[in-house]
C-alpha cells in the first residue's frame, strides 16, 4: 500500500514544446505547486510540431516501462482552444491525462482503457478561465497533480464511454505465409527504420526484409554487420527494424514514415 | 510552516550552456553535494548565447508559476569573470540568483525586490578562489544550495541597495485611444510572436494588430484561422500575440525583435 | 552513515541518445520501477554518436563534482549486442556502469579504480534476455537501480582485473623548458577549445599558446579580451583554453580535435 501510493507520485510528460522555451518548466512549476513531492520524468519534448504519429509512437513504446500508478501528461495539441476534449484515461498500468486526438490511441492498443473522463471539473485547473493556447498549464499539468496528491479519479470531469475515445489508426500488419507485409512506422534520431510489424512474426528465425527494391539480411546484433552496411533485426522497440552498422539507413534508403515494408523467414 | 520549508528546496535553473555539453548537469552535482533533498527544475538552457533579452523573457514569464520560496538560478552572463557583480534578490514569490546584468529585471517589473546582496561571502562557494569563466559552478549553484538548506538570506553577502539592481530597458508601450504601439518582445520556437502589449489593453474584445505592412484581425484560438492563416489574440504568457495556424509566424512576415506592433479595438 | 545512504541513491545519466527520442524517459522509468526513491540527473544525452573521446571527456570532467556513493551511468556503445562487457567500476567518488571501451577511462585518469566486475548476473537486470540493441534499458540501467537499493557491488556479477579494463589513449602532454606541447582534447558548444594540457603547467603565470599558426596571448577571463579577440587562459574544466570573447574560437581557427597546441611561459 504505502509502495502504491509513492509510485502514483511519478508523473511523466512528453510533448511538442521542445526545449529552446520554458514551456515545459513552467508546466513543472504548476505541478510542484500543487504537489511538492511529485517526481516528474521527460520522456520527450522534441515531437515535430504537431505531428501527432510520432507522438503515438514515442508514448506507446514508454509507458510499458513505468511502475503501474504512473500519471502520463501527453500534449501534441493542434486543436488546442477549440472544441476537442481534455482527457484522463485510466488503464491497467496507470493514467493517461491529454487531448482526446489519438496520440493515446498506441497505448490502447496494448493497454485497453478501463475508464475514461472528460476533463470538466474546473476545480483541479489552475484558474477556471484557461487560456486558449496552454492547456499543458493551465489544465493537464494541474490534474495530474491533483490526481497525484490522491483526488479521484471519476472527480477530474464527466465520465465518457472508453469507445468513444479519437484512434489514430495505422495500415494494419498483413500476415503472409513466409513473413507479413506492413509499413514504417518511425524512423529514430539515429536514423533506424522502424516497422509496424512485431517481432512475433520471426520469432528468432532468420529473415529477409524488402524495402525501397533492397532485400536485406537478418543479422543478431548491430554489430554483427560491416561497418556502413544496411542489416534488419528484431528491434528493441517490439518491432522488426532496419539500420545501419554505424550509419543512418533512413538517409541511405531515402525511405520516410507509411513506406511498405515486406518480410519473409528464410 | 512545514510546507514552507518543503518547497523551499526548489531550485531552477535557467542558462544560455545548451545541453551538448555537461555544464548543467555539473552545476546539479555541485547542488546534490551540498543539499541531496533539493528539487531541481530546468527551465531552459537553451537561451541563445548571450542573448540577455530572451534570457529575461523566458525568466520573467516562468517565475510566476512557482510556489513561494523557490530559488532561480539564471545565468546568461557575458561578463563573467570581470567586475560585474553577483547578486540574491528576495522577492515576494521567492529568491534569484545570478549576475546583475539586467536578466533579472523583467521579473522586477512583476515583483519588486525587497532585499539584495552581492555574493561576497566565500563560505558559501564552492571554493574561495572561483574560476573566472564558471561560476554557475563555483558560485552560484553552491550559494542556491546553501540558501535551500536553511542559511539565512543576508548571511551571503553584503547588502545593496535594490535601487542600484541593473536594468535591461525595453521601448515602453503607448496607449492610444483604440488600443496600443508596441514592439516585438520575443519569439517562441513555434515562430509565435510575442509583443510587449499587455492582454489588458484589449480586454476581451475584437482587435487587430498591425505589423509588417499586415493588418491582422484577432481570434479566440490558435485553431480558430484556417491552416496557414495570420491570427492574432490574447497570448498565453499575457501580452498579445500573432501567430500562424499551424505555421510560423516570424519566418512568414520576416520580423525580428524589437519591429514595431500597433494594436487596435474594432 | 544515514548520510551515505541517502546520497548513494544518486544516479547520473550520460548517453549518445539525444532527446528526439524517449530513450532517456524509458531508462528512468525502469529506474524509478525498482528504486521509487532514486534521483536522477542527466549529464548530457548529447555527445555525437558513437563518439566515444567526447563521451569519455564529459564523463571525467562531470564525475568530481559529485558526491561520494554516486552512481555514473555512462553509455556510449558502438559494440552494444557484440561481445564487448558491461561493467561495474568501484573507485572513490562512486560508481560507474556501462559498456568496457574505454568511455570511463578519463575518469580512471584521475580517480584509480578499487575493484571491478563484468554484468553477468541477470537476476539484476530487467529480463535475462535482454535485447541486443538497447543494453541501457535492459542491463546498465537496472543494475544502477538495484546498486542504489543496496545490492552488494560484488553481487552484479564476475569479478574482473581493473588492469584489464579498456582503456582510451590520448597523445601525452610533453612538458618543455618553457611550458609544454599538446592537443585538442574537445570543443564545447560555444567553439572554446579545451586542450590537454592541465592548467599546473602555467600555474598563475602569463603565457602564450600556439595554435594553427596563431599565438595567442593569455588573460584572466573571457571578458579580459576585447570582442571578437582570440584569448588563451587557465580554463574551468582544468586544462589550458583557448577562446573569443563573444565568439567562437574553433570556427575561427578552423581546427579541431587533436591538433597540435604548444603553451609557452613568458
Amino acid at each position: 500500500m504505502e509502495l502504491k501510493k509513492s509510485s502514483k507520485k511519478l508523473i511523466t510528460l512528453l510533448t511538442d514544446f521542445g526545449s529552446l522555451d520554458s514551456y515545459v518548466g513552467i508546466m513543472k512549476g504548476v505541478i510542484y505547486s500543487i504537489n511538492p513531492d511529485a517526481t516528474i520524468v521527460d520522456l520527450t519534448h522534441e515531437i515535430p510540431p504537431q505531428d501527432l504519429h510520432s507522438g503515438r509512437f514515442n508514448l506507446l513504446r514508454s509507458v510499458p516501462f513505468f511502475p503501474p500508478e504512473t500519471i502520463h501528461v501527453a500534449i501534441v495539441d493542434p486543436g488546442v482552444g477549440t472544441k476537442r476534449r481534455g482527457i484522463a484515461v485510466k488503464f491497467k498500468q496507470g493514467y493517461l491525462i491529454g487531448p482526446d486526438n489519438g496520440l493515446m490511441s498506441g497505448v490502447f492498443d496494448i493497454y485497453p482503457p478501463e475508464s475514461a473522463v472528460e476533463l470538466t471539473n474546473t476545480k483541479y485547473w489552475r484558474d477556471e478561465n484557461p487560456s486558449s493556447t496552454f492547456h499543458g498549464r493551465d489544465i493537464f499539468s494541474p490534474v495530474a497533480a491533483h490526481l497525484s496528491k490522491g483526488v479521484p479519479f471519476l472527480d477530474l470531469g464527466k465520465e465518457i464511454g472508453v469507445d468513444t475515445l479519437t484512434k489514430l489508426e495505422l495500415p494494419k500488419v498483413v500476415a503472409t505465409e513466409k513473413g507479413a507485409l506492413g509499413v514504417i512506422q518511425y524512423i529514430d534520431v539515429y536514423g533506424n527504420i522502424i516497422s509496424n510489424i512485431p517481432n512475433e512474426h520471426v520469432n528468432n528465425k532468420s529473415f529477409t526484409a524488402d524495402i525501397a527494391s533492397k532485400s536485406i539480411k537478418s543479422v543478431l546484433a548491430y554489430g554483427d554487420a560491416d561497418s556502413g552496411e544496411l542489416l534488419t533485426l528484431e528491434g528493441s522497440h517490439g518491432f522488426i527494424e532496419i539500420a545501419v552498422n554505424k550509419g543512418n539507413a533512413a538517409k541511405l534508403l531515402n525511405c520516410s514514415v507509411g513506406e511498405p515494408i515486406t518480410v519473409k523467414i528464410i
